[in-house]
Order: C-alpha cells, then structure tokens, then sequence
C-alpha cells in the first residue's frame, strides 16, 4: 500500500454548482483504482475560480457585509470539500465497497516576512477602472494592477506554505484508513503573532499546499492532475517535447521553458517534494490518471 | 472522563466575519474548562443567520450562479468551523495547552418522507412583494409566505435528522483526543435514493442534529448553549419560573409552555437524546457555561 496526495486542477471543479456536480464524478471514478487497492489517499483541490465567485458575490450583494479572503477561502473549502465526498461516497455504494472520506477544513502557515507580502502578484475579483482602482487602493489599501488591457484589478500576495495547522487531523483520520480531503485551495492562510494563528488576505498555490502536505505526511507518491497529459517542453509549437521521465537535476536548467501562474508551479511544487523525500512526483491529466498512478503515463519526476 | 456535545446557539456567534471573530473567543473561553479536564468534546453550532446571509449574497450578485441551500450550508460549515477552531487553538496557545481541533464538513441523513417536506415552513433569505413571491412560486416551484405583515418569503422544510454519514470520521477524531466541530448549521442535508447521497432544500434543526449526534456517538452529555441560562415556564411574565431540575415525563406535559422555533426545538432535542439514552441533558447560556457542564447551573433533563 502506498499513500498518495492527489493535487487536483481547477479544471476537475466546475463554474457552477450543478456543473461542479457533473465533473466530481468523473475524479471520483478516476481514483477510483487507488481506492479499490486500497492506498492511502490525501486529495488537496484548487479553488480559483470558486473562491473568486465567493468573494464577488458578497462585493455585488448590497446587504451582505465584505468576506475576507480567508473567510471565503474557508467557506471554498466547506463548498467543493462536500462535493468532492459525496461523489467519492456514492462511487464507492454504486460500487458496492466502503471507505470513509472525509474533508477537513485547513488552516495552512504561512510567514509574514514572505516576499510574495511585499510584491503581491495574484489577480482576484473583478475588474475596475482606473478611477475605481484609485480609490479602493487609498481607502482600503488594497494593491490594484492594470490586468492585460481589461481593467484594473486588486492583487493579493502568494506566500509559500510553511506548515499545516491540522495535519495531526489528518494524519489521524489516514491512520484510520479514510480517504481525506485537506488543504483546499492551497489552505487558509493563516499567519502566526502574539496573539494567535490569523487570517490573512493571500492565496497559497494549491500545488506547493500539495507538496508541503506530501513531506509532512510522509506521502510515497504526489500525483498532479491538470489538463494536459505530459509536461511538454516548448508546448503547444511544432517544436514540442513531451517529458517522460526528468530529475530534478534535469528540471533545474528548464525551468525558464515552463509559465508562471500555469506549469511553473506544478514543477516546482514536484521538485521540492522529490527533493525533500527522494520520493517521485508525477504531472498527468484527470483523463490519464489510473496509468498516471501505475507510472505508466504522466510526466515523473524523480531525485536522480 | 465524560463525552459532551455542545450545542451552540447563534447569538454565539455573529452578523460579519469581525464581529463573529471576536464572539467566539468567548465561546473558546467558556469551553476553556471542560478542555483542561481532558473532556473529550464535540461543538455543534448553528448557522441560520449565516447561512442566510450566502444565499442573500449569491441571491443579489449579478454575476454569480444561484446557490443552492445545501451549498450555502456546506459553505457556512466552511466558514464558522475555520472560527471555531481558530479561536480553540488560539486560546490553548495563550494556556499552554495543547490538543488538537478540526471540522469535518458534515452531511447530515434526512428522510425524503418526512412530512417536513409536506409543509415547509422555515423561512429563509429576502422578502418579497407578492406579485415576485407568486412568480418565484410559479418560475421556481418554491413555497412562498406571507411572514408576519414584513412581505412574502421562501419557506423550506425542516426534516428530522436520521443518520449522520461522517459518523465515523467524527468517532476516528475523539478517539484521538481531538476536539470535534461537526454537523454545522444540523449538517448539509441529504437524502439517498438509487443514484446515491444527495443534497436537497431544507434546514436541519441544529439541537436536533446535536441530540442525534449524542446519541450516535455515545455522549454522556448533550449540552444547549442559548442566550438564557435556564428553561422557564411563563416565561417573560411575572410569573415566570425557573425549571432547575426536570424529567422528561413532566417535560412532556409542558411542552405547549415553549415557543415553537425557540425553545420548544431544544427541549425536544433534549427530550429526544435523555429518553433514548437515560442520559442528561442541560439547558443554560454560554456565560453559566462553566457551572452547567457541572450540573450547578441551568435546566438539567433527566430520564427519571
């Protein structure tokens, strides 16, 4: 047996509840093998465009107070965690087996010395014009960027994950053998001073959630799903080169060939979980996944 | 050693995320004492004003799909659970103390033949004149009320809980000490048919969810956190009078005392986890917390 955390894209979740639904059935029959062999599963999932929904629904309501971005953070995680476990659960009774799965809500550290505080770079919510923008940056405080020609946006930081607050939770409920959904979104971000753990305004990439959630753990295997098979270099030109199998070595020198905010993540997320563990990583597609977990497809990547 | 469910009321908790932020470090104090015991605990909380306030957002957005009822609550698990546990862990921090806290996202089983279903009669979000209450009956086959002279609102049933499906998640979790928030808000209602577990429009009384999850999970203790410290009879009036120490045998022939959707509901509750365990049950205010887990303040509900 062997004990996986899953890092499920954001293309698996859906625009809408009802389409959110649909798509869920499609994860759940994809780790279905893993479930029937009995591994050990963590499944950390993006939220994107749900957190984003959130939070714009409260800015367009008039009578609602304003949700910070942990708070809604933490309401994404309630959202697409009870998705996930109801397919996962009626998969599992159409198929007449029995496992528990259990989604947690998580609170993941992050350091208020990050960088990513001092240069937030993650566009969030709608777009405003220029004077909008303005004003919402004197009287908020909010940090607002001119976003490709379409308008100006608020930017929130992306601080790297440092700890998970409830990863004796989790730990205990793998320990029972349940199929545990965590760290949703990347996690709330949470800081830590005298007073506490707190929220924060910033998004943790749900890839490098994934990888911190891996070492911790101690999982044998992080699997990426996302929307392509393979990693490719030079992707999308005549030119492209699907990786099969890449060290981190190997990684290191390519990395100027992979997209910030898009496959950059993902290999760097793979890369500090193979290097911390010696453990493989592997980026593969949701359509892929059953030969992506026997390693018979899907980029992996591997210490040396 | 003793196993409390704690249900908690939604004057504990609050209208926006600051206010409700700083409410629950009073919840957080008040369960202070039962924690320092080694209590193994189990917070259920409420979530009516909350709930109601992501639908009336996602209602008045104009960019955000509609959210169902279930969703919303799943999201209000989300968001009151990150609280709960943030405010436990911060006080445990500040004490020196340390033991671990987490929410499951819980689905709660209800009975699609609960006359509940029949005669909704929760209402729930906006108001309405009557020409859009008669629309949104006709359009959306919603039920539709005239509420106290104030305008037409949704009404949705109310069933009763019959099974909790995170039962053993809950259960994996004490067992390793931890502090349990579960069945938020009475839980996201389901009810199963051939194609599985699925959510449906209704709202499960919270004291309800919390006698059903005693009783599941083999509390020695239900406890109903509320804005009063005791049950009174006449209450409100000059008359009125204490109840310090009662059967449920007598409870039973009060019942037309106590206000139906205050509390009537808890007492019920009360009724329901003392008959069928032989276990007591107590009524009080978070402020007498502390004295009611000991049984020296509040309305205790004995078998006998």
């Amino acid at each position: 047996m062997s004990r996986y955390v899953i890092s499920l894209g954001g293309n698996a979740l859906g625009k809408d509840p009802g389409e959110q639904r649909e798509l869920l059935k499609t994860v759940a029959y994809a780790i279905l093998p893993l479930i029937e062999e009995g591994h050990s599963i963590v499944i950390v999932h993006g939220n994107g465009p749900q957190v984003g929904m959130i939070n714009l629904a409260f800015n367009e309501s008039d009578s609602t107070p304003d949700m910070p971005f942990a708070e809604c953070g933490a309401m994404s995680q309630g959202y697409i965690g009870y998705h996930i476990q109801n397919a996962i659960m009626n998969i599992l009774k159409k198929s007449s087996m029995h496992r528990n799965v259990t989604s947690v809500v998580t609170q993941v550290l992050v350091d208020p010395a990050d960088p990513a505080f001092r240069h937030p770079t993650k566009p969030i919510g709608s777009f405003y014009n220029e004077a909008e923008a303005k004003k919402m940056a004197k009287e908020q405080g909010y940090d607002m960027i001119e976003d490709a020609g379409r308008g100006y946006r608020r930017v929130i930081a992306s601080p790297k994950p440092i700890d998970i607050l409830e990863k004796n939770s989790i730990l205990a409920l793998l320990e029972e053998n349940h199929i545990v959904i965590a760290a949703g979104g990347g996690g709330i971000p949470v800081i830590q001073d005298e007073r506490g753990y707190h929220g924060v305004d910033a998004v943790i990439d749900k890839d490098h959630a994934s990888a911190k959630m891996a070492e911790i753990i101690g999982a044998d295997e992080l699997v990426i799903l996302t929307a392509v098979d393979h990693v490719y270099l030079d992707f999308n030109t005549e030119n492209q080169k699907k990786l099969k199998r890449v060290t981190v070595g190997e990684l290191k020198t390519l990395l100027e060939h992979f997209k910030p905010g898009s496959m950059l993540p993902k290999i760097e997320a793979c890369m500090a979980f193979t290097e911390a563990t010696g453990r493989p990583s592997v980026i593969s597609s949701l359509e892929r996944a059953e030969d992506a977990f026997k390693r018979k497809s899907g980029t992996i990547i591997v210490s040396s």
